[in-house]
Formats: C-alpha cells, sequence, structure tokens
C-alpha cells in the first residue's frame, strides 16, 4: 500500500488507497496508478463511476465506518478500524482478485467487511451519517444562537455535537455529493422533529411517550 | 444526607436531597421533612416554587449538569460530579446557612457551584439540555424510519442519539414542566436546520459553509 504521489506506474499487486474529501477523489481516481485502487469516501455511486472509467474491475469502491472529528496526521489511531464495519461496493464489473485484495485489507485491519451497492449506501449513508452531521450542525448553531453561556455544558449537549467539530471541507462536499438522498433523510427528520414538537405543544404525554419509545428501540436496532 | 422517606422531622441540620422525575418532585417536595431541603431536578422554577410554598428559606432549588442514558441503582458513579457543575437557583427567600450547607455538599461530590435565577436556568437548560435529547429522539425515530439496517451505525449516529437511549418518564415530564422554553428553542432549531437544508438543496457551498462555522464556534465556546 503506498501513497498516490509515490505511486509507479507498474505496481501491479499493490493496493493505491485514496483518502481526500468526496469531491476532490472523483479528480484524483483517474490519476492514480497501481494495480487495485480503492477509495474510503463517505459517498460511492458517483466515485465508482470514476473510478471504473478509469481502472475498469480493478477499482473497489469502500468506506470504512470509523473516524473521528480530528483531522491531519496528528488525529492517526492504530485501533481505529478495529471491530468497525468496512463497506465494500463492487458491481458486476469488479474483478474478484481485486476485491479480495481490498477486503484483506480491511481486514488485516481489524475491520469486518461488508459488501452493497454504491446507491444502496449512499442512501443508508444519509440516514446513519450524513443526517446526524447536519443535524449536530444546526443544533450547535441554534443553541450558539440561543445565548448559552460559555462553558455551561451537560454530556447531552457535548455528545450531540461532538460531530459538529469536524471541520468543514469534507462535509461540504458530502452534503453536496449526496445531495438528494441527504435531502430525503433531512426532511425525513423535520417530520419525526415537527411531530414530537407538537406533541409537546399540545401537552400530549402519549404522543411524546411514543416517539421517545421509537426512537429508543430505532437505536438499540441500529447500534446493535 | 438521607432518603425521604426515612426523613425524621427533627432532623435539623441534616440535608433531604431530592431526586425523582420533576412532576413527582412537586408533589413530594411538599412532604419532605428535616432541616435544608433540595432536589436535583432539571427544570427549577416550578419546583422552586413548591419548595418555597413548603420549606420557605430552607428550599434550595439544585441542578447537577451530570448524568447518564442509565437509570437505577446499578448505574450509580463515585466520580460522576466531579469536575462538572452543580446549578443552585437560590431566591430572596432562601436563608443563607441553607445556600451554604447545599452548596458545601455540592462541592465535596467535587462539583463546582453556580448560582443563578431559576427562570434563566429554565431558559438555559431548554437550550444545553431539553433540545439536544428533542433532537437526539427525533434523529433516533428518523434514522429507523428510514430504514437503516441493524448493526450499521458509526461513531456519528452512536454519539449523537446516545441520549436518545434515556428511558420516557424523566423526559416526558421535563418537556413538559419546561414547556414553553423548550419550544422556542426547538422552533430556533428548526429555522437553522431549515437554513442548512435549504443552501444543501440550493448547493450554496458558501452557506453550508457558514452555518458550519457557526456550529463550530459556539460548541467550541459552550463546551469551554
Amino acid at each position: 500500500m503506498h501513497d498516490v504521489a509515490g505511486a509507479p506506474e507498474d505496481a501491479a499487486g499493490d493496493v493505491t488507497v485514496l483518502a481526500v474529501p468526496v469531491r476532490a477523489l472523483r479528480d484524483l481516481v483517474a490519476r492514480a496508478r497501481g494495480g487495485v485502487v480503492t477509495d474510503v469516501g463517505s459517498t460511492k455511486a458517483a466515485i465508482v463511476a470514476a473510478g471504473e472509467a478509469a481502472h475498469g474491475g480493478r477499482f473497489v469502491g469502500g468506506h470504512p465506518l470509523a473516524g473521528t472529528e480530528r483531522a491531519g496526521p496528528d488525529a492517526a489511531s492504530a485501533g481505529l478500524f478495529r471491530g468497525r464495519r468496512a463497506l465494500l461496493t463492487p458491481t458486476p464489473t469488479t474483478d474478484a482478485a481485486a476485491l479480495a485484495a481490498v477486503a484483506d485489507l480491511w481486514r488485516a485491519a481489524g475491520a469486518e467487511v461488508v459488501e452493497m451497492g454504491a446507491a444502496a449506501h449512499d442512501e443508508l449513508m444519509a440516514a446513519v451519517s450524513h443526517l446526524p452531521h447536519v443535524v449536530a450542525y444546526a443544533l450547535a448553531d441554534a443553541v450558539g444562537s440561543l445565548g448559552a453561556p460559555a462553558g455551561m455544558a451537560g454530556g447531552g449537549f457535548i455528545d450531540t455535537t461532538r460531530i459538529a467539530a469536524t471541520p468543514p471541507g469534507m462535509w461540504v462536499d458530502v452534503f453536496l455529493a449526496n445531495r438528494d438522498a441527504v435531502l430525503r433523510a433531512t426532511s425525513r427528520f423535520a417530520e419525526r422533529l415537527e411531530a414530537l414538537r407538537a406533541a409537546i405543544d399540545a401537552g400530549d404525554e402519549d404522543a411524546i411517550r411514543a416517539c421517545i419509545d421509537a426512537a429508543r428501540s430505532a437505536r438499540a436496532r441500529i447500534v446493535g
């Protein structure tokens, strides 16, 4: 495994892993050299199309479900992928050997490999990853605008907005690269928020409790 | 410090700490006996009124900014309050000695004591605590309704919805006890969410970035 900048053109057998914000990926993928090319981008449909256009069956779309709000080499963590899932999005074009090489790489890092289609990946990520970022940014923005004083946060605010500490570069790209699915997920969230708001407004204990119960069982199921 | 159930009527000098959901508090506070009476409820205006009606200056409203999504004796944690803030809401009626006794209790548990008015407390908590719970419940509910499969959550979803694992009893009470302030905070959040949604819909990178920047600086300030 080596960085794209130093990749020799005849490095067949190596796996080149591209890890840059998703809109940069679509350009970078065409310039990658080497045997198998994969990526870790948070959206997959457009990147897989660009990857296969450049590399055919030797491109394998990938996305590990792990990360932190920190960026740069100092944020490296050897155990980051241990016990987490690595999603791979092969197509009928994908070489079996290329897929196996990328899957082995993720297993070596401690991850469990799960395969799915690129479109299904993007719809799923809009719900479980991109929407939480939209919500966390809007929440931190709103609480700030409500005039909360410095240092006056409990664990709920701290956890709920942890991912809102993430720098904008990556997420501007993700929101735009997966715009339609992100908008659908955000609209669904706005509907559920309004249902809970209306229940509180009406003093309707049963309706509040129904929303909380649905939230708790959904979370328990999704977190697994 | 003793439990209200076993409180002797002549236990002057002791501090009775009431820790039940906030709507139960308003009834329980009238039945407490002993010297100083305080509570740990998440809303303060109605409880302070009930506490002073029953105990005059010997009631001191309190609220430690600490807790977890778990409930019951097995969730006890000796270090829970260490380094956290304990908010106290004295009024012109409050005895100075009662306030000092309650403040000493929280300092002994490792907390930093901060005094504020009950109404200001409730408005602040609507923003930094109650709103994050509304949002976390609505988010887990929405992601569940979007059909996310079991076990398919990254750290973002897990953290953002951690407080949505909290059982409903406490939060139905809090949302209703602090309804007006919770509704105001929720409306502000819905506005900020819609601004970010519209920016994504329009593909307006500058507007997305402005929301993210506002969120990041607000979070850094509030977390302190």
